[in-house]
């Protein structure tokens, strides 16, 4: 049995138990609550219209609002292990069940990959039907822009779900604000019982120029792409605006959309963390929950937004800039005090990154908070606009190394070696509140790029002072043992240190240091480091992580020491569960470290 | 003196000279013929106006278009050094002279960098104006709508100038272009004589979605923009269409937007290469002209079309995605006879790259061929779309390694450290002809995510076979020697095969290793090397690259061999010149690697 053979008092029914077991559910283990309750509706509308079993095929963008289709697509007994280790992904995974279009956790890609999908499907002469789901703050970002640009070239049968979760209301968006109140007001429910046709050119201004909630970013683009004057010429049939929580409405749109032979888009309103009064009232609090841990707020983030903020009040040259994260970056401190300096520029790393630059060359001291999978996106705007034109430009990458049940897509493991591979660019990594603080108070004078990367799990501080100078290493225990681990962040020194103690218990003397900068690596303390043995220790991909550095450092000077490689394997991308768990599966934790040491000997 | 003291028919005189020493000196060194030549009046019309001696600032999108600009602050001298090694830079270049306000060389970053200024001016009270000179072909960038979106909110004092190079004129864009070009007659000239004021409401459609000559890829965006109802919402006051090589009448729209207390965008119509016959009627061949050779044409991008376009012939799924540079990747062949199958998206590399994700999740097999250093811009979505979802993409990786003239900005040397990051990846290196055949025939039926590399630089067929598995190295000569070299590519296997024959004549018996798989290595060669002596050698930066990676499995497997790494200098961008002189520059040439053969031993 299908939801296209439910009535529809059952497919209202079929919504609310989805909406209870999602709140039920992510209360336990966390995850998008606001966004997932905002689509349940049209998830189930959709799969009352398109057969997701054979052939039809719906991409979600970023893929935060998965969860009841995942619940229609036979995982509701699973759905209990939701983002735990073991257990079903958080977000869509092609390798845990084949309805999940596409693996995706970074924003803006949807109409691109389903685009490719149509113009293979037109090409085999099949008729099955691709839907694109796609937020308002996904728009922001440039690769929507390019592939809406492609689209209007093709003419292919494309479904665009413009998912508008009205998350803000802003005074300054003028005109575009006040008709869109009024089109809401007016035409809401009465236009989709029109149907595509006829008016599609009767409508003068379907606008919207809303903004996530507390964000503060103004996307006029979001503005612009709800005119049909826009959209006739991307070659895109547009209609809206429609309620997103009628059903019964939404299974009428999407037939008629079924029938059209050109990319469409339908523009639907919806709630953001409708049914539950919390997330509901405050969506951005609830866009990500972490089970039993204040929404959002990860100690080093705090912190760095905190000191940055101290720091700014002295320095009226200290700006912020932010893609769409100052919450979770812990910059919402910073906007609080210093609202004129912090940049906010919605989904949109690239420009965030070479805006900086900009910002630099007129004298300001930027710091780019963004997490360090999604800084991913800015690598070569990194490289150019700001360590090429030697920019002191400061990344506070955040959300470093493993980050738990987000998973696959979300953890920073690839930060420590593209940044490593551009020129004049440092890298430090802190492994305490202590030393963060510590690390941000030297980037204010230093004069080239760097970065500050840490992690969103924070155990306790270390029992050691952080180093005067951030670029050099420091030796916890005695630097005459036969065995050095070095390692970095507060996860992996933790796990360094109790394997220190529980070897020290089987008569093994180790010393563990703490590398806390990672480009450039400390050379003076490598050569006068007496250990025969050197564990290198690093939730990092291997290629280009701070192992390979000291190997080829090592092979370049007799190799004085016998180097062990802890690093995460090559060719995996790294699954969600908690950090214990990923810590002991991909053996980095005090346990692997003890045996490596043990075999080592 | 300046451009401001001269007189109307003066600064006609000056262009003419320039054009003349535009020409004359690209002739001699190469160098970018068209788009410089389209800009001279603009160039002279904005020294006119503003004060680049000053605290004025331009930002040339791209920079491909600076050699007037650098003619006029002083660089008259020095322009007969364009481009060779010492001399000056064919792009902007801040080290060089302070009046290029940012190293540019890749696509759509102006707005986003002048804006940062504009903001940092703002915050300092300044009143300085700032430029931003963007193409047509430019706006089909994400990062530049990026941009726009958020100069929209900011309100600050910015002159855009839309540089139109009418390139190309395609027939299915339909009323657009139709209005555009009953624009372009009836409006053209008269327009700019009206001033700013009254006319921005009154023009209903000063659209045009041209794109650029034999590229194909049809760009509604740009349409879009030139339509003042867009450039309203993003608060950008609109003027135009101005002809862009009328000095006198540029002057006077320029010192108008002087005046003006918010964004502002000057749309010109210009011809690319104007003033050159050749240039005018080709400006796609003359858009990067090097000397002595046939413009756009390399040996690997050549073979790489043809040999995909013969195997096309017997597999439909194959396709090719390219970013506005079908013709610079040899995929004009394809074009030619697969025009169905060629899907060139503009300059729009990440939606390259997930919309090729897209192809192969709908079964076909996407090439994605595009430039090392462009390729930059969608490192991301290579990790998450392409990798992560495991689709067998291949990345045809052209302009690999050292490119020589353009410089800094264009050099491939970051590819073997970012592909190498990536999980799921397989690096393949063809060292000449034969075997980048060879590579693409196995490509077929790789089940993987794929990229094969090469240069622009083609010296000769290798004596040897190319192997039959891709992922074993190759041993060329003795392999009971004492000393090994390692490498890759065209360019370097030759030098050292050079220096192996030097060496010869000295006594010493060098065996070269052609590493033609960079992930994975070959660790079985690796394991039964008898070498004492291992030189790594790639034009690479070191972190991430193959001497790191050996490095790392030598210390692992313990320290075989004594390990010595000739790869590019850790925190350097590399300068421009011929590929002789660089590689002699950074110690990569024949006669370095006796040298450090010689110290070795």
């Amino acid at each position: 049995m299908s939801v296209k053979d439910f009535i529809d008092a059952e497919k209202t029914e079929l919504s609310t138990e989805i909406r209870q077991r999602i709140m039920e559910v992510v209360e336990k283990n966390g995850g998008h609550l606001a966004s997932n309750l905002g689509v349940v509706e049209l998830t189930v509308a959709l799969h009352a219209v398109f057969d997701f079993a054979g052939q039809d095929r719906v991409f979600f963008d970023v893929g935060h609002q998965c969860y009841a289709h995942k619940l229609l697509t036979g995982r509701d007994d699973c759905f209990d292990t939701l983002r735990r280790f073991g257990g079903i992904s958080g977000f869509p995974d092609k390798s845990e069940d084949c309805r999940d279009s596409f693996s995706a956790g970074h924003s803006s890609t949807s109409l691109s990959a389903a685009l490719g999908l149509c113009v293979a499907r037109d090409r085999a002469g099949e008729k099955n039907h691709i839907i694109a789901v796609i937020g308002d703050g996904a728009l922001t970002g440039g690769e929507a822009y390019e592939a809406l640009n492609h689209i209007g070239e093709t003419k292919t049968r494309l479904i665009i779900i413009l998912n508008d979760n009205q998350m803000s209301i802003d005074k300054n968006v003028g005109v575009l604000t006040r008709n869109l109140t009024k089109l809401r007001v007016s035409r809401g429910y009465k236009n989709f019982k029109r149907g595509f046709s006829g008016f599609l050119r009767k409508i003068p201004l379907i606008g919207k120029g809303l903004h996530r909630f507390a964000e503060g970013s103004r996307n006029f683009f979001r503005g612009l792409f709800t005119r049909d004057i826009l959209f006739e010429h991307f070659n895109l049939k547009y209609t809206g605006v429609f309620d997103g929580h009628d059903i019964k409405g939404l299974i009428s749109v999407l037939q008629s959309a079924k029938q059209m032979d050109r990319p469409v888009l339908i523009h639907i309103n919806t709630k953001k963390g409708s049914g539950n009064v919390a997330a509901e009232s405050f969506p951005d609090r609830f866009h990500g929950v972490k089970s039993g841990l204040a929404p959002g707020e990860s100690a080093f983030s705090s912190v760095a937004g905190q000191a940055l903020c101290a720091m700014a009040e002295n320095n009226s040259s200290i700006a912020v800039v932010t893609a769409a994260m100052a919450e979770g970056t812990g910059m919402k401190y910073f906007a609080a005090k210093h609202p004129d300096r912090l940049y906010d520029v919605g989904i949109a790393e690239q420009h965030a990154v070479t805006f900086a630059a900009g910002l630099c060359e007129g004298g300001l001291k930027p710091y780019v908070a963004i997490y360090s999978t999604f800084l991913q996106r800015a690598y070569d705007q990194i490289i150019t606009d700001v360590c090429m034109n030697a920019m002191p430009v400061v990344f506070l990458v955040d959300r470093a190394g493993i980050v738990g049940s987000d998973g696959k897509t979300h953890h920073g493991v690839f930060d420590v070696s593209y940044f490593g591979s551009i020129p004049n660019m440092h890298v430090l990594a802190p492994a305490d509140i202590q030393a963060l603080k510590k690390c941000i108070a030297f980037s204010e004078t230093f004069s080239k790029p760097l970065s500050i990367r840490y992690g969103n799990f924070y155990r306790s501080e270390l029992s050691v002072e952080p180093p005067e100078n951030p670029f050099l290493w420091q030796t916890i225990g005695n630097a005459q043992s036969k065995v050095a681990v070095i390692t970095y962040s507060n996860l992996l020194l933790h796990e360094a240190l109790t394997a220190q103690e529980r070897l020290k218990e089987e008569g093994i003397e180790v010393q563990v240091i703490n590398a806390c900068s990672i480009s450039p690596i400390d050379t003076r303390l490598l050569q006068n480091l007496s250990s025969e043995i050197v564990v290198v220790l690093e939730d990092s991909v291997p290629s280009g992580g701070l192992a390979q550095r000291v190997a080829l450092w090592s092979a370049e000077n007799g190799s004085p020491f016998r180097l062990v490689k802890m690093t995460l394997p090559e060719n995996t991308f790294v699954t969600h569960g908690s950090y214990e768990e990923l810590l002991k599966y991909y053996s980095l934790d005090a346990d692997s470290v003890c045996r490596a040491v043990r075999e080592a000997l």
